[in-house]
């Protein structure tokens, strides 16, 4: 989107302290160009950048800087600081609160209002992948008694601080609670659209809409993604257990929880553990920890192959041909298993397989895997009777035989390794598992050690006989 | 959040013929709501329970519907259909167009008044990737000369036809274009709360910003969602190659296409080609078609670990001890190298890392690859000496050089399989490919390849050694 002219143009400006071209390119640009344009800019030119725009600027442009670059900013003690963060949406706010060390944070604090503090200090006690943690409390309320002409005016004054207005939350009377906290029920919704369209002397309460979809605050954030994304909804109520009003969430914040979320299946999906941030910026050890570990369970795993290579060895290692035929059977199940793991993974994950359905799916794989295992099966017949290596079959009957195992054993461990794929996220869902444990290596791993068992079996009959 | 005994209760209403109910459930309930109550109905008894709402409610409970059933409702010949096509937003529309037969469409289209028949065949024309083909033309537009008071009364009378009347789009006046076809210019964005906020005779032209963040019709979706996505838009201009107004796109179509484009990704990381639909909906040909092309490419180049086996099994065949360990180390590379694969291909797609950037991965990545093989050499050295089982090594000499072998060739394969997955990804992106078809399968059997070579060159080295 940036024009790349930009960033020179700045770097002279900010040589020949051309206040006037600074404060122009802060209020002229939309803030989040502004903030991809300051990429590159250290920490101390991006404060001698903004410190030319007035503050609602120079907040507007800090919210869309990366977070690592914020923390930075913070860092220097900028009188102008707390002012910044405290116009920040109060989502980002807390989940950038969270990350700054505490003498920072102390003297952040001191800067900002009363009724700030308390607000960043109620958001800071819901758990990081919780409703409460993404929720903002700006939203916009308004009492039920209020005429449409009232409420207008009243949203008038209060758009200025409010993250939306187009979707205002009416609320019963205010009611102290023990501990000096005040909350309000929700009682209905009604949208800025409704307001305009209606008579200026309709009372809120008969406009608004009472059969209200909501969260709540200690709800994961998947879940509140799954519902605002169904509903098509820009904003949705967060409620505590007993219906009261404490903030809302917002599309935006859903978008990125359904990215991140995309992010952690994927690499859930390659067995890679939970990492955080981006790919260049996660620290070294972070990854390490997120990859050695499941490089570690798997290794530990497939050394079970070595003790059923010992048992089943002999039954192969007469002929050299069937040795060096080993790798490419025992490729199949692995490639099989996780397409068909991924699959329903993905489906369990989206809820389209619901609970009852695992017949269904069963029934499925196992038609799709015989029609993917014969496809293979007929490659693999080919394949070895026509284009096997002379030195591996010194004659006709050994290169028929190996053809008949290797066209059985590919269409057993293709099957299977469907099968396999398909049944074991069904089975650790039923459990009450996490069913995206079942990653493509992992599914590789198990049906290697049961694809050299089918294999050798296979080929002692064929031999024997 | 639909109550478990709707559906039986509307059950019972619909053999008591109990008119009065089946209409209170669908004026009561949120359409998404009574969406998810109805399935499990026939779409003869979906007609049954609409017919008893207002036409705007069936319309509404219709959108929600799973698009196989709407094209189902769509089927039965009713008087009401088009009007209920005629009421959808018009992305969703032209999405369900595209799949009816074309009798049904014929219908439907008779049924429509001239507008929106010219409208459905526009939005036709664009692919059904791009930005065209998923935006809405029900935009509100309006003038420059108008004052904010004007404005809102305009916006009052078209908002029940809008699909949003929160984000406005300033135009100039109409140009006839050859062909009869007329445009305009999009000049600027003026927000509903702008116009709230300002004085009652300020003009549309003062008010509105003139910096926008527009796409182009025939833009990927995948580039809108992203755009959106960043600036945390709810809606965003399309406009044609000069500049000229085509309609809008919204976030929650954005974040359809930001679900469906991590599905695939998922499913191209299993090394599955591309499926419509949900898992259980899908056409069984279509879901083989997507599994057998990639099993069959991968097989087929697994295939090359036969001729492979046959240059180097001299090398190993000699213990039975070299051959029973030769899957466990083969999968080392892959499982490795499918972690690399999928960090890199993830940041890619999300564009943390830069075109210039390769070099830092491959530093990152040498370093990472160093730090994971050296783990899993330590496992291999600890489980070779202490847990071969004794039938394979008959004496401790044998012992000690399968140890060693096993070491080296884990740490070797470890760090090429490392490698080969993120820099794979690179070189297809830098050749102007995709990198997503660096599936974990295909890095499997690439590592395969190599690795067998790897560790039978070691081992040789060893025990000639």
């Amino acid at each position: 989107m940036a024009d790349p002219l930009f960033t020179p143009e700045i770097r002279l400006m900010l040589e020949e302290r051309d206040a006037a071209g600074l404060r122009a390119f802060c209020e002229d640009l939309h803030p989040a160009t502004m903030a991809e344009v300051l990429d590159g800019f250290s920490a101390g030119q991006i404060w001698d950048i903004l410190d030319h725009a007035e503050t609602t600027n120079q907040a507007a442009i800090f919210e869309y800087l990366p977070q690592a670059m914020q923390l930075e900013l913070l860092s220097f003690d900028r009188p102008q600081a707390a002012a910044l963060v405290g116009k920040m949406s109060h989502d980002d706010r807390a989940g950038l609160l969270r990350r700054v060390p505490d003498d920072v944070r102390e003297r952040l604090l001191k800067g900002l209002d009363d009724a700030e503090r308390k607000d960043i200090v109620a958001l800071e006690e819901y758990g990081e992948d919780t409703v409460g943690a993404i929720m903002t409390t700006d939203f916009a309320g308004l009492a039920q008694g209020l005429t449409a002409e009232e409420a207008i005016e009243q949203l008038r004054q209060q758009a200025p601080e409010r993250e939306t207005i187009y979707y205002n939350y009416v609320l019963d009377e205010p009611v102290q609670k023990p501990g000096g906290r005040t909350v309000r029920k929700l009682l209905g919704i009604v949208s800025l659209r409704d307001l305009i369209l209606a008579k200026k002397d309709a009372r809120i309460r008969d406009l608004m809409r009472d059969e209200v979809v909501a969260v709540r605050a200690g709800d994961p954030v998947q879940k509140a993604a799954q519902v605002l994304a169904k509903y098509d909804f820009v904003a949705m109520p967060v409620l505590d257990s007993d219906g009261n009003m404490l903030g809302i969430i917002t599309h935006d914040d859903v978008i990125d929880v359904i990215q991140e979320e995309a992010t952690e299946d994927l690499q859930r999906q390659a067995g890679v553990g939970r990492i955080e941030g981006n790919y260049l910026e996660a620290s070294f050890l972070q990854v390490w920890l997120g990859r050695v570990k499941w490089l570690a369970i798997l290794f530990m795993l497939q050394m079970i192959t070595v003790n059923v290579m010992a048992w089943e060895e002999e039954k192969i290692r007469a002929f050299a041909a069937l040795v060096a035929c080993l790798p490419l059977v025992m490729s199949v199940g692995g490639n099989a298993g996780s397409q068909a793991a991924t699959l329903v993974v993905r489906a369990l994950s989206l809820e389209q397989i619901r609970p009852g359905e695992w017949r269904r799916v069963l029934g499925r794989e196992v038609l799709m895997g015989l029609a993917l295992a014969g496809t293979l099966g007929v490659l693999a017949l080919f394949r070895t009777y026509f284009l096997t290596p002379s030195s591996l079959v010194p004659d006709g009957s050994i290169l028929f035989k190996l053809t008949l195992v290797l066209g059985a054993a590919v269409v057993a461990i293709c099957l299977w390794g469907t099968l396999l794929g398909a049944m074991l996220p069904l089975a650790i869902h039923r459990c009450g598992g996490d069913p995206a444990l079942v990653s493509s290596p992992a599914i590789a791993t198990l049906s290697d050690v049961t694809g050299i068992i089918i294999y050798a079996n296979i080929a002692m009959l064929v031999f024997r006989g």
